[in-house]
């Protein structure tokens, strides 16, 4: 399998409407493949607008945000560039859609790097925010697993949130833990 | 429990001589506590030289490597410092000592800020790196941990590798693999 960084995508329809979505890109050489299962609002900007501005942050609320209905987070302006990037993204790249490997689950958008800035230092590796990044992907897949296989790794991840997490890990943490009890309450 | 950042702390001796070491700071207000366990060239050296360099990187061979007696990691001067801080390092702080919380196990040592540089930019979250993370962990404790737990957190670990991993993820986990066979071949 290929590197892939977990990121906040934003994207912009036709009209201009901003949608941003947590998603991984994944490396393709030189390149970066945007793989969004379908429907896919961010398949759909794409399509209209080929540019995705790919933001970079350690900031779990907005991974955690984006899953529980959260998404409004504040966006500033890109330099020539019609898609806004979030204002936590420590770093962002513009990527532009070269190709596209079509699929009826999930095809496959192969990206250029058009430009990269910095903005804000990373402040080191965190044990909390990536079980917040874990618990994400679990609650993504509710309906998919097992409810052992679930509680089993909520109860590992939750030593990395009691020994190492943050004011925003544990409120990440949180929002993503309503959502599984939310879950298991309707079915 | 504290937000604790995961880092590679630089130091120096009484005599210039550089130690490079993985250690989490624990952030306390506005400052942050080293605590390192005796007997630790870190504590050494900080008691010698009370600054300390902490190194914000994702590089994982460098965690893995410290880990692994893989510790000549590329070293450039800091400004009005003396001492020096990780090429790799995206991001670095100065830390001063500014006072010892005697321990006989864990002295915890308060530093202010001194200083705060961004070098790079942080490219995003990867699963792969916080599992090496996780396994150097385990690495450090390999003589406490049951052998069960190590191999179940192992297997769970292994498939953010399998998942996300780039080359240097791979090499950085296999540093550590090689180490827990050594342990379990020497015992």
């Amino acid at each position: 399998m290929s590197f892939i960084r977990e990121t906040i995508v934003t994207t912009v329809s036709g009209e201009g409407r901003v949608h941003i979505a947590p998603l991984g890109i994944i490396a393709d050489g030189e390149h970066w493949i945007i793989a969004p299962f379908r429907p896919s609002t961010t398949l759909d900007n794409l399509t209209a607008v080929p540019l995705a501005v790919v933001n970079y942050t350690d900031d779990m609320r907005i991974f955690a945000g984006c899953l529980t209905g959260r998404k409004d987070w504040p966006l500033v302006p890109v330099d020539r560039c019609p898609v806004p990037r979030l204002e936590a993204a420590l770093a962002h790249s513009v990527l532009e859609v070269i190709s596209v490997r079509d699929d009826e689950v999930r095809p496959r958008l192969v990206c250029r790097v058009v430009a990269e800035t910095n903005h804000a230092a990373f402040t080191g590796l965190n044990r909390a925010k990536a079980a917040v990044l874990e618990l994400a992907i679990l609650v993504s897949r509710l309906d998919m697993l097992p409810k052992e296989k679930i509680d089993a790794e909520i109860a590992y991840l939750t030593i990395a949130i009691d020994k190492t997490a943050g004011p925003d890990e544990r409120q990440a943490w949180e929002w993503l833990m309503e959502r599984v009890r939310d879950h298991r309450a309707a079915s």
